[in-house]
């Protein structure tokens, strides 16, 4: 039933013109080019697709030009993502009215508190859309919480969670999950958050990944996992180590850490391939500029990919 | 100007009814007690005001009673807390239109950044509620990000914020932000969210205090920041002592851990006294039940605290 | 030059008697054991060789043990793990004496630094032992510093550094250093210390892993390295699975977190298996017992491990 | 018994030589000066000793010249700080057998564990050297972790514990910590670690201080201590802001972080006074120079000290 689920489901990035509003244009520009590659789903609202930085209506709005444009081409599972069990409902109620396929909740997050109440969270948003498919997002670096392996799957065999985003960047227990997953019947979908190191996570048992990279490159991650189907592990291994150097994007600006590093180097290398039109970002993040920019071309340069703007002009594409 | 701020300013506990609704009558007594304790303001929706746990209806539904129950006797704080800039800027309007006396904000949370994204979250902010004093709350255990005391009063001197809610629990780098904070013409007010060692921050030169701790028992708080102005430190010890034996209600529950601990025991000690109908928490979190509820009225007991409801009627307010 | 140290090097776990002196017998049957699996060299006084509960004494005896049984036969690295540079110098030199291989420092610990302090420590040993083999053992979960790529590199082709044991769980991290070490001209030798996606670190490129279960089952990571010099990943993906599934071992035990249960969880398979004597741990860890000694049992069963004794004698063999 | 533990404990500076030795003569000199000023104890061999940049050979010259030079005017306590158990032991016998008056160990680190390693750990140190008083180093920043006060007093009460050096700025936990200790009877005699907050560890019940700063200036610490005891909290307060005005010298540096920061800062206004030869910093650590010289300076004037030598003769003093 979650099958659908299975292989190359990018992050969508978001795109914003340099007034900081939606860029309906890039985005179908985007969106079309992804599942033109071959993606076998979208995720739309996660942690690089800037949830967290947009307003509800803001959100609406991303949900639904994501749900026009993809017209029901591949699924679209979208992120409600806030810091507790009621405000996570809401987002969930809305994705559902909008026609999302699947939904992706984190642990809850700003308050503390124990497993307890991180296994109750996802039995009430659960309960409150029961017939949405429920991805559980372990994503300690923001939320600070790390799913542990077993309660997962028992949310899995108690049919609350339908799969798992692991972006925890904890390959051992990742592969401990994949491990007990198969022994429980295989209840869960596990996709890997991973970028780097996703031939790693194929050979250990992930049904597929969610490679925020693939908003610049799908090519690559589309034919990475067909070789993973078919057991061909020198090409996963060749398409990898070619993914490895083109994330080197994310490594070169300097002077800026986290999500204005990250996304903000996928947005700029997307405007510097003619996808985007701006590598603007939300606030309180800048966009990168002058030598940022021209470092993330120079990483593009060198794996083989063509720029159709220069540096200069996407550091004038925002103010 | 930011004057007004001083003295004891308690977070604002929320009580609901065993449904989970917005207790209006228990919020009436509650906060008309603290006042004829004689607070010197009120900040509603923080972190023990279950602001994370709030959908933004609920939020407008706290405000608006605090508003109408204060009704001007003592200005109000509104914390407007979440993600990212975007998202505080609206509840920051919002917390505007229904007549804030004034804004509390955390550095942003979830998506990574640095230092640059922190001052200018907060700068955006001032100048989207311009006219609205803006406090930082520095709360690291929610966050993850600590506030350094030069970009704080920083941005006090820039008139950006009005003044800092301490609740780092860190009370070195606290005691420098005083003296920096008084070399620089004293630009911000600074308030400590300590509950069991506000004698030390009052002796470090603290312009208040916004203890949780004074929902249960606002008194002693009170006569503490009246013996601290008087220089009566004698007074202030002794009055921290008793209030640090109240507190121990805290860390008597077993098996439950962070907020269902802390505001858990205040809810429970509170309904306990006669203040709330219930002591039923926000989802995902469980109140305290049967032997919790019998360690929270031991501790009541304990320091003279004449109980209302026994514990047995406590643990069966709720579901 | 650093040729002679790719490939599979565990990191020794070290028997003790009952009386909790060092079990020359059965160090003798282990460390044999291992080089007729066919491993490519030794790693003492690792973590798991139980470095920081060793007395100087006692690390003395446990290397002369080691060189004395290896005989020359594989490499064999030293551990020179102390919290500040003159303490490491002092084993490092104590292990030149006693005919290392090369030896292998942490970053300092114990007292706070920065990258300055970390880079001078390496570059201090190194000017101490100058002829012998350096590699930084980059072990945040221990000493809570990550050891940054670029400056591994640097130090290695400065000619400080010969190599790299990365324990640091990080995988992403692993595979971008991989690549620089590459593009530097292969100056580091990089090893492993994973155990459970030892694959995914060969698909990266690691030159070799140094895995702590190689004590209980080497044959599998021999057939795994030597998989993955012909390029054959099908194998090495099965050898991986089964030794995953066997590494359960020290996820199995209960009540016991830490070393205890990871170091605990291999001694008490050797036992079982035959090799050590006991599955005594040094002070201040008890070994396993009991429902835990049954349930490491379990695990080498349902792998298909024959076990040589039974639960109750190994539980029996320590006090 | 251990009330001779009460008061002003100065964890002792080490002076070292521009060639790395142990500087005698300015060794006596700060001890003497500290003794003069009437300080109750000396604790040497603590983080701020350099004890985890001491061989074990410089261990023994510390402690012997310490003794010497104290010569029975004044309690000695000694840190005997290693990873694990039998480490610790073996530096405690030493110490016995030097003369110390205590010792002073902390939980075990470098290997990962729990509480039942922690207790076992310190009940072990105390049958090993029963007669010696045996003090926790609560030090999370430095050993990651927290010692709990319920295991400390339960310690206290089996007579394994004389005391706490609390070094853990979680100044709630130590006034719960002072509550729980004086409900048992006393059994530990509580040491902060602060120097900038003692006067609020003073007015939650601390039997005295172990601040570093008061090798730069002891004489402030005694007046408040004394003042403190006589319940003169206005003296505290004025003592305690000067001293919080003296701390800044281990803000003003640039460049260099934690312990280099720190201690750093100590020994360049030693040298600044005329109290040590040198500001000579301890592998791998270099000593401040030039403009983080003058800065110090410029706080010890800022404060009202009168400097013995120049900033350009200190930043001379080392290679």
């Amino acid at each position: 039933m979650t099958e659908k689920f299975h292989g190359v489901i990018p992050p969508v990035v978001t795109p914003l013109t340099a007034d900081g509003e939606v860029d309906v244009v890039s985005f179908e520009r985007s969106l079309n080019r992804m599942i033109d590659a071959g993606v076998d789903g979208l995720f739309t609202l996660g942690s690089s697709g800037e949830v967290a930085f947009s307003t509800d209506k803001r959100r609406r709005e991303i949900i639904e030009n994501v749900m026009r444009i993809v017209d029901g081409r591949v699924p679209v599972l979208v992120g409600c993502i806030d810091t507790e069990t009621n405000r996570v409902i809401e987002h969930a109620k809305e994705a559902k009215e909008l026609g999302a396929s699947a939904i992706v909740a984190t642990a809850p997050f700003y308050a503390l508190g124990g497993m307890a109440e991180v296994e109750r969270h996802f039995r009430l948003i659960h309960e409150a859309v029961p017939d949405l498919p429920l991805f559980a997002y372990d994503i300690p670096v923001c939320v600070h919480t790390k799913l542990p392996g077993n309660l997962l799957v028992k949310l899995g065999k108690d049919g609350v969670l339908a799969g798992v985003k692991d972006s925890s960047n904890d390959d051992v227990s990742f592969r401990f999950l994949v491990d007990d997953n198969n022994k429980a019947g295989h209840p869960l979908t596990l996709l890997t958050g991973q970028e780097v190191v996703v031939d790693g996570a194929y050979m250990a048992g992930a049904d597929g990944s969610v490679p925020g990279l693939a908003n610049v490159e799908a090519t690559g991650y589309v034919r990475m996992w067909k070789a993973a189907q078919a057991g061909d592990w020198a090409t996963v291994k060749k398409e990898q180590d070619w993914l490895a150097a083109l994330m080197r994007i994310v490594t070169v600006p300097s002077g800026v850490a986290g999500f204005g590093a990250g996304v903000g180097a996928f947005k700029t290398a997307m405007a510097l391939l003619g996808v985007f039109d701006t590598n603007q970002m939300p606030d309180p993040v800048c966009p990168l500029k002058g030598e940022n920019v021209e470092a993330v071309a120079g990483v593009l340069k060198e794996v083989g990919l063509t720029l159709a703007k220069s540096p200069q002009e996407v550091s004038d594409s925002t103010k």
